[in-house]
């Protein structure tokens, strides 16, 4: 494993990118990190994701991953010798794991995004939609101190990422998480004291800059 | 492995719950089969897919797994000493074949679904959308008997449930699948040649059925 070239296609405020960071992270793995401008998408992503055209993009020696979850678990099997092992060993728990993140994907993104794209009663079900989504994970993750248990794993990695955009979602919906979720920002917290996922998360301020940003791109006052 | 209790929560029509039949065909696991009534779920399922309460489930010594391409994956892992083994093993190869049959689920669902639920142009744009997904999975068989090389494995299997529908979805959409993607439909009957897939797949007359019968609840013409 001495030769190793890694890039990462990514985007500073991606939920989806930070997962990738975070991962690369806790393996100890350099990479080049290459910052695209999802306005003017480089030659490259295309090239490398000519199916989505999305970030984030793993290309390890030459050959692209795509997809978030997918790149995490392909970094956790090629680097399987470097600690910590992300996803549980015993299959059911994987089994498990896999089903939250993709919980995760299928719920959170659409339910915040709706916080600050929507207004009305429309952002109210959105409101109610976010909550109960966090309100089931934090049922999942009980008294535990991360969702696998004792470790920071593979479910943690796929959930804290949206934490940087708790901020954005707070203002745009003019609502507090932490009433709703205390567990689950006492979770974020402890996430928060790994370096590897501190350094790995966008600045929520940032975040929300880029969220004012958007807004003003697709025209919601 | 000798007292092991498996029961699969399906319908029959299900392109998901077949492919969890396959898996379990390929690995020659003896299981429990019960046919939900989608229209009066079973308390069952109610209660072991609290989440999503949709089939296929499957359960495990009484414990459930939910979503099919992870009941397939959690099968490969617990049975792994049974042969086939169905995700490559190559840590590259299993992304790619992980990142296609999310390809799969992400598109080919919808887009079929729109075949016999829209008309007019929005069933064109349907179609359109439906070839070029297929046609993109085309690409990706190349000249290769399966997706993954030589032998039936995971994308094939996550694919070919698809096969099932075609025949409601050609005659609700008036075309032919074959004229597009005739190399596609050469590694279907290949598949098909194979019992694990052909005794789990659903008769495709039968599914024409459901359609109808869903096109007549749902009040489309």
């Amino acid at each position: 494993m001495g030769d190793e070239v890694v890039v990462l296609l990514d985007s500073y405020c991606s939920m989806f990118g930070m997962r990738v960071r975070i991962a690369l992270a806790e393996k100890g793995i350099e990479y080049e990190y290459r910052e695209e401008n999802l306005g003017n998408k480089s030659s490259l992503l295309l090239e490398m994701n000519p199916v989505h055209k999305k970030i984030p993009v793993l290309i390890h020696n030459g050959k692209p991953i795509c997809e978030s979850l997918i790149i995490v678990q392909y970094i956790d099997e090629v680097w399987k010798d470097k600690s910590p092992i992300l996803l549980p060993s015993d299959p059911y728990k994987r089994a498990q794991a896999r089903f939250w993140a993709d919980f995760v994907d299928k719920k959170l993104y659409d339910a915040g995004r709706g916080l600050w794209t929507k207004k009305g009663e429309e952002q109210e079900a959105a409101k109610k939609d976010f909550i109960e989504t966090l309100k089931l994970l934090e049922g999942e993750l009980g008294d535990k101190s991360y969702f696998g248990g004792d470790s920071f794993g593979f479910l943690d990695l796929a959930l804290i990422t949206f934490y940087s955009w708790f901020h954005a979602y707070e203002t745009c919906g003019n609502f507090s998480i932490e009433d709703h979720c205390p567990k689950l920002i006492a979770w974020a917290k402890r996430c928060m004291q790994k370096e590897s996922v501190s350094k790995s998360l966008a600045d929520p301020n940032k975040v929300y800059d880029f969220v004012l940003f958007l807004k003003k791109k697709y025209n919601v006052e």
